[in-house]
């Protein structure tokens, strides 16, 4: 068994990766850490689990203190706070994999700026991982911290690479038009947040601002060998859960939708969690899952090409994420404890 | 491997037994009947099984002709339908479990009464057990035919037993004021299902007329002892799923909330799936799993006990209580396949 | 024109007034107050008032400043705020109309009790009005102070008065049990209000210990003529909008459902704002209006009656009624103003 | 008073028609047509009418027979409907107000191949005006038939005029990614609108197909005086009502945002129903009224514009907009009956 310590076990993706992991038949849970619920019983908290978990938070202070008890720590915190206890963590020699931001961004003038931030674990930021194991499996195999991707990026960049691989579309034409549920806002009690002020209306937010948005350019630069500089406007969907990501791109080239289609099946032939459906994705069907949907569309009259996915932002945009680049560093089948499919509706 | 076939697999009990078995490590789907879908592939209608599952649904007469190769027939169709087939599968030595109303009231001319038909399988009506494991465990074992509880009785009964078990409150003063999310209303295209006549609002409906009166009289009464007519008051609730059942009575005495609290737990002490909590429940804690939440309080100004019960209406009101069955008829472990919690949020 | 003052006019409640007050064809609104956004434009709270309104709010001290210049002042805080302010507005004069709490239960130590507050007003206490137009029309017309009525009290006494004036049910047998859309818990940034927290799930709450519980048994104890003590149950439903209350008496007699809604229909037969239907009513076709929908069944099984009222619980259970006050305060026609039906869907 | 007949009263527009003419202060309704309901009372179907209307639906049939009695028709019929029925009306002087599709596309050629339906209606299609009063309303005084815009295309063209009128975008860059309620999708019985269908799941649809393309591009075309060809994505989102038009086009030179938000608070200075604001708009600040909210952000990295404009999809992108030009036709004030703001929450 896996012996695993959380820490921001009671936001969102924390909750989520609890669930992922109590699931999980190799997985043993040995903390988890909450600094607001210090002391409190997780299914106090979380009542679906309710008969299913005893376990009490622990504080931070507590969770240094168990960290050779463990094997992996996973980090679900805000930018910024990941630094100490991920030093803490590898210079024991623990896994880690950070479902924040602080070691997506190679560059770290971009992070300082992006973030407003001082980046304070910079050695460790070089070895990081970038994981996305559908782009980067044999790095992530071998790393001592995998930085998990954001949730945009991974709907947006598993919908672009088999083109810019492919050098399929015109770099500099690429514009995502992304929207999230509003458990990508996360748990915190602020009016904008609440379900009056969500409810049956939609809304772009951070609009040219959006901090997934170098992360993007970074991964789909690496793709592409190109420079990639690109248009990313999210937005607050009235919905739990749920990325849907539409990107745009000029096709350098004409192609016909099934030659694109099937570019993209061969592209992820291999991949358990990323499916081609012939019509466009919807989100409902990958909710609760790992699984990443996409299609696509071109637009003969413009020359334009329209790739849509869709994946569950808590699951394959964090916490499932998490557990698969988990799999991939303890040598487990990769689906291992995230091979079910959406539960709908 | 239990060999599984499934008539009625597109409506929402049928995706989510198909959904539960095909995670099922003991489970073996051999065939899915939709009548309407027939020929299609199941993966097409529900794209969360892309990638997952490569099954054409058949017609009810293939259906037929495939019975010899299953252990179990699951029936999830509207009341009036599971007579020929329950024989034939019967008639086979196989194992039934209706999720449907057809084998659920033992008195015949109540069963016509309330659901404006003739029933077609006296005989096999005797031999089928109700199948709610938690006042039914030993019957189930050798049953031959299952009768699936409704999702209604399944909340409200599990509610009341312990009071009615006990003699603790007049039986002659219930009302239950139950709370549906729209799944509950099936996938058929009306009207009044449509997304813009749902949304943002509530409502009663069937207001004394529901035929899962009936069905929650007879379980209570049996467990009573005593003749039970009460008040039931279904509502629509603009949700997906949930029931949320809110169960009035009259106090015999005087009894204080601890006592009662502690009474239910007791008589739900070895039970995996009936968790008693100290706040009122929340259907979302229960969404996706085989839970049933129970907490109560007592109105020491008017002497009576409320007592609140929260189900996921697909899972334990319909396919996870159905496969919760087929694990006692087999012999499996009772949480075989549905252990996990709710998936929050 | 009626010059208006508005304290606590960006909660919920207040924003439904300034609505109605800016559309109102009698109405001139002279100042918002609310300490959180003092100083800031309400129509960069209030988006929706973008090119309708140039007002700035103001704070409480600047309030109590400006009392001169209006006819009427609209309070829509929490209970205990109320006190002095209220003062201040009478000793000068003018007419308040408080949608709070502080002036609706005639017992002092009933208020006390349930509120946890001292009475800083008893003598105001005693000359106030109880703000319901249906049952205290000529009683309001001369009031110096309206206590309006809460939303829950709203829907459930309109639900039950018929009966209880013709003495039709056992007025110990009575139990109320009502659904709120969110708007029901205000505005603050509390988790428990996070759109992720209520999506998608319904529960109960307060269950016997709900403040509107004393209101609506003194108003149903002084239509009656007797002392009644009641059962009531509020819930919290994933909807902005809507109360349902559905009200549950034992009948003291036999009636037929015809009958029961003609003494209706006869009772409310003036009222431009209570309409009774024959079938159940649905929240969403009051919702956007002051108007009030109630129907009834009669369970001949077992001689229960169940009415079912529903309102939007922000207009006919707050603002809405409070301008039907003011409108009979000022003497203009009682709809003036809030006689639209609701828009759907 | 305006004299009024409306076909097509009982879908979603037809019944946002029937709220603003029944509350607008210079209107009379005549008939009701509804060939679906005809014979049945009004404020049954839509029970919000409850006490407030009195009107039996009529046939299409009988519909003719009172062309008569009106001064205006209204048409709120599925595209290929409004061919015979604009022709009896214009031919008896009537003005006709078409909601629907049939006059919008000048070019016959490209009406047909979108919309597959012969155009039998040529010599009324050369005489309709297309009816956005914000750019066209000097024509819109004198039509005898004004072609009411589509949902999308008012929100779109609202937001791209300004830009195009100014030269200040790349024609040839243009993309617009919208979303809209479910209302939009129709009152059909179909399964893809129930409730369980489009509940918390986003999904986009007709990628590259949508009918309103052509509108959008026509207008445009017009307005920028040169062929505009774009690209057009709309999405079902989980809300009953509001568009969210997201608009992206190529600076042809470089502009900051307070230029270009000045550029449109010029252009659309004398419009009631179009504010820039600030911040990106949300549809909830927009629901229930006419109003339009725009606002924009320049995207220096990739010099790009993104132009983000809020509408009600039922009201300005409807029925609200029909009735603002019904007042322009008759020479009212153009917001009489629709000058109210959005009512939040």
């Amino acid at each position: 068994m896996i012996k695993i310590g959380i820490i921001g076990a009671t936001g969102y993706a924390g909750a989520q990766l609890v669930w992922i992991l109590h699931n999980h038949p190799k997985a043993d849970i040995k903390f988890l850490c909450s600094n607001s619920y210090a002391g409190e019983s997780y299914s106090d908290i979380y009542k679906n689990f309710s008969g299913h978990m005893y376990i009490n938070c622990v504080s931070m202070e507590e969770a240094y203190s168990q960290l050779d008890a463990i094997d992996v720590l996973f980090l679900a915190m805000p930018h910024g706070k990941s630094f100490d206890i991920s030093k803490a963590a590898v210079a024991k020699g623990k896994k880690v994999i950070d479902l924040g931001a602080d070691f997506r961004l190679k560059d770290i003038t971009e992070y300082e700026e992006w973030y407003k931030v001082t980046h304070q674990a910079v050695d460790l930021l070089k070895e990081a991982v970038y994981g996305l194991p559908e782009l980067n499996r044999e790095k992530i195999k071998g790393a001592g911290l995998v930085a998990n991707p954001g949730c945009y990026p991974t709907a947006s960049i598993l919908a672009l690479a088999p083109l810019l691989k492919n050098d399929i579309i015109d770099t500099s034409s690429i514009i995502i038009d992304a929207k999230s549920g509003v458990t990508g806002a996360g748990r915190s009690a602020v009016t904008n947040n609440l379900y009056c002020e969500c409810n049956d209306s939609i809304k772009a937010y951070a609009i040219t601002t959006h901090r997934h948005t170098p992360e993007i350019e970074q991964v789909l630069s690496g793709v592409s060998g190109k420079d990639i500089t690109l248009t990313f406007t999210p937005h607050l969907t009235p919905m739990s859960r749920g990325i849907l990501s539409v990107c745009y791109g000029k096709l350098n080239d004409e192609y016909s939708e099934s030659t694109l289609l099937q570019l993209y099946r061969d592209f992820y032939k291999e991949e358990y969690f990323v499916k081609i459906l012939d019509a466009p994705p919807e989100t409902r069907y990958t909710k609760g899952s790992n699984m990443c949907h996409i299609s696509l569309r071109v637009d003969k009259r413009t020359n334009r090409v329209i790739v849509v996915s869709a994946i569950d932002n808590l699951i394959k945009g964090a916490a499932g994420q998490a557990v698969q680049n988990m799999n991939i560093l303890f040598g487990l089948n990769e689906n291992t404890g995230i091979n079910f499919p959406a539960m709908v509706p």
